[in-house]
């Protein structure tokens, strides 16, 4: 994937909590097969050693098919990093991290995604020079049972919103989004929807994503 | 402190699951003013962002007069270094990143302390180059309520044969140790007392910090 330019439409978060450790590298590999575009590590509640196995594992699975970031851990994305494997750059919460401490730590090369849903998050992030960040993470768009701190479900309309406030930045829809979406997602701004549920917990993950993949490019086709 | 060899003899593990996080930059400044020789900060489940500012605090009260380590984060160290903290290094369990990839990150400078108390952990860090890991915290010497996961309580007669099976590595005394442990912990060929509760959870933390210096200086003199 070109360097701070990810494709978002079809962002898998494999969140840890979700899947079982062993699956989630199955999952990732069967998603990218399937069409996604971008897959996010998440492993909150992991240890560090953990999660950088798995990220290994999943990179070695995505290798230039997707783009591949780290959720939070920026040590595990530079230890992957500097032992060759093909990860991408990080995701990062209000409550990680700083990003302007993030971007001096990755680099100039590395990809950083922010979660952002409120108008004084944006403004604190357009104090900081341009290119801090890649893009942003909104949500939720509805209420989800697989991040139990998310803010208040904001709907298409608040997602809108905000992503026409936020215009320099791609934003990808997240919260509760699945098929059906696209249409709305696209309508409302989005540069790509972030699943977790809709793809790790669907019978056939590469199906699933593959779904995802034709309703957006339907919806691109419609714009 | 000089880079790669600190006086671990009075070392404060500042838990921020112990003490709350206002409170805990008071402790760690009251326990050096007491003697502490070297503070970790430990924050498991803070947020990234939080464990940051309380790092940085810290080293604003700290600097210079004692060696100052953050448990687990590599990042939260590498942030801090980078905005000029005066942070020493880290410390990480078996389950963090690997110490070999630790040391890749934070380079030949800072110091890297690693809990081990089995001959297999011993083993693998063998394997590694001399130089990766400059410390070993070794226990638990007995049962403690302020760390969940701890192994098995190894007792002094476990800690002296471990410490005489890792004789090149300086090893702390972790787990249950606190006032009166001097003595059995030099004893038993430790370079040093790891206290939580003993300082934490002291009324006047400078003073239970002094008390250990002396006690440490005492088992020292007659040795």
């Amino acid at each position: 994937m070109s360097a701070r330019r990810p494709d978002l439409s079809v962002y898998l978060v494999a969140d840890a909590a979700t899947i079982g450790a062993r699956s989630l590298v199955d999952v990732v590999a069967a998603a990218v097969d399937g069409g996604a575009s971008t897959v996010q590590i998440r492993g909150k509640d992991l240890p560090a050693a953990d999660l950088l196995a798995l990220v290994e594992a999943a990179a070695d699975q995505v290798r230039g098919r997707a783009t591949l970031l780290v959720n939070d851990r920026v040590d595990v994305y530079l230890a992957a990093r500097a032992a060759g494997a093909a990860v991408d750059g990080v995701h990062v919460g209000q409550s990680d991290l700083p990003v302007d401490r993030v971007r001096r730590l990755v680099g100039d090369g590395a990809i950083i995604g922010l979660s952002a849903s409120l108008p004084a998050e944006l403004e604190a992030l357009r104090r900081l020079p341009a290119g801090t960040v890649d893009y942003l993470g909104v949500g939720a768009v509805r209420a989800t049972p697989t991040k139990k701190d998310h803010p208040t479900p904001i709907g298409w309309e608040g997602f809108g919103s905000f992503a026409r406030l936020a215009h320099e930045f791609p934003c990808v829809a997240i919260g509760g989004v699945g098929p059906g979406d696209a249409a709305a997602a696209r309508r409302a701004g989005a540069a790509g929807i972030a699943v977790v549920r809709a793809i790790c917990s669907a019978e056939l993950p590469a199906a699933a994503a593959a779904a995802l993949r034709s309703e957006w490019a339907d919806a691109e086709a419609a714009a």
